[in-house]
């Protein structure tokens, strides 16, 4: 049971967004704008971020979520879909190009600490590729979903236990984004 | 030096919500509906928790800042304003009122992974006086200060060494908010 009274039926952070209206506003404003705004890094790169810092933070809703939607933006993106589980599942062998890599190294920083992202770390994504803007939305993706994870956690919200109850709801994000009520 | 490049001159999180104003926009509007809007929890005291997070992040602006704002708020609620001190110190001993201890335990659990929030945490702040508003903006404010904290460090920000140095811009947020672009 969720540590406050939320509205029934409503999964992870869907709850307390429609509990709270005045910050989910802001809230999802901010993943609207931070992962289908403009950017050098697809929109399927950006959820894949956030879905490999979910899985880091043990996020059950937020993983599975992110991970479907992750998965039909890769395919509208001619890529294969498997790719970010293999991220999650292992990070060194997952066949992705070295900006990504590189990227999701620095995201997997960023969520242990900030402090930890190494010039190393940022040299390494620069080589290969990414420009100040994908640093900066790497950075900033990890560090909202650490947010998004444990307000989801530390509110303990209820979440549908089968990986295939999120394939519906990631394909709306997917398509309709999150700035819509409906779409959590 | 930062990871990206930033306008010069600008500490902390100035820097990249100056650069980045798309994000920005909800970042500034999450802190003000936060730690300004409606709430069972005094601005002062949502300014605490933001600090003692801050503080068990190790991130010096956030810290330092939101110390500063934290310690002028507190004086306008006629409080003594090194309660924040005390607090990020030694929580067990500073001299809190009961319902702010649990409520801080609370907020240094989200810092360390959601799933840490115990039933027991929550039954201590009701017990306290906590109602669900504010169990519910303390874990918000913590994870969101995760976002905040990460965001600044992650991109390796410039800013200022001198706890003296935050005095004016504490003041500034403690008046002002977080809603116009000169008060970072």
């Amino acid at each position: 049971m969720a540590h406050i009274s939320l509205p029934a039926g409503l999964p992870g952070i869907s709850g307390p967004l429609n509990q709270y209206p005045e910050t989910a506003l802001h809230l999802r404003g901010l993943a609207q704008a931070l992962l289908r705004g403009p950017s050098s890094l697809t929109p399927g790169e950006r959820e894949m971020i956030a879905t490999y810092v979910s899985s880091q933070n043990n996020c059950w809703f937020c993983t599975n979520s992110h991970r479907a939607a992750t998965r039909y933006l890769l395919v509208e993106e001619e890529t294969p879909a498997e790719l970010v589980d293999q991220v999650c599942q292992d990070l060194e062998t997952a066949p992705v190009n070295d900006k990504i890599r590189a990227l999701l190294m620095i995201a997997g920083q960023v969520q242990q600490g900030g402090r930890r992202v190494s010039e190393e770390n940022v040299a390494k994504a620069r080589l290969a590729g990414a420009d100040d803007k994908a640093i900066h939305d790497t950075v900033l993706i990890a560090a909202a979903f650490c947010m998004f994870n444990h307000y989801v956690d530390g509110l303990a919200t209820w979440a549908p236990e089968k990986e295939s109850d999120y394939e519906e709801q990631g394909a709306l994000l997917a398509q309709h984004g999150y700035v819509t009520p409906t779409t959590g």
